[in-house]
């Protein structure tokens, strides 16, 4: 299955709590577009937030990410890692 | 350690090959500042190349990249993650 990582730039000030509620949303959404959200890292300073997912495209990431209510700012195929 | 995530902006066309001499660099480099890269991504397509590190602080996470030819465009401290 493909990997994502997707970034939001728009989320300072972001909390712990925020953080941890958004990707329960995910979670809770991501069945019906197949996506797998795996981790996600934030710095509250800046307000970008980066999201690692699996998925069978970037627009089902994107659309889980919509329907949670936090649309992400873009989504990158990660077709490499090391 | 402080969790930070780099990302690489120019990095368009980049192999498999290229980030795996990328990423050994990084690691034969790492300890002199007491920086650990854990895990790199990257989108040949576009470019992006996002680096995960534990480190002491955010100028020595740009150091051993600029040092190993690669230098990061942002380094973002995570203080946040699911």
């Amino acid at each position: 299955m493909p990997v994502f990582m997707d970034v939001h730039r728009n989320m300072r000030g972001i909390s712990a709590d925020d953080l941890k509620a958004a990707h329960q949303q995910d979670l809770a959404l991501q069945d019906m577009e197949h996506v797998e959200f795996k981790h996600a890292w934030a710095d509250p300073d800046s307000g970008m937030v980066f999201c690692l997912a699996e998925g069978p495209d970037a627009d089902a990431v994107r659309r889980v990410h919509a329907m949670a209510g936090h649309p992400a700012d873009d989504v990158y195929p990660v077709t490499l890692e090391v």
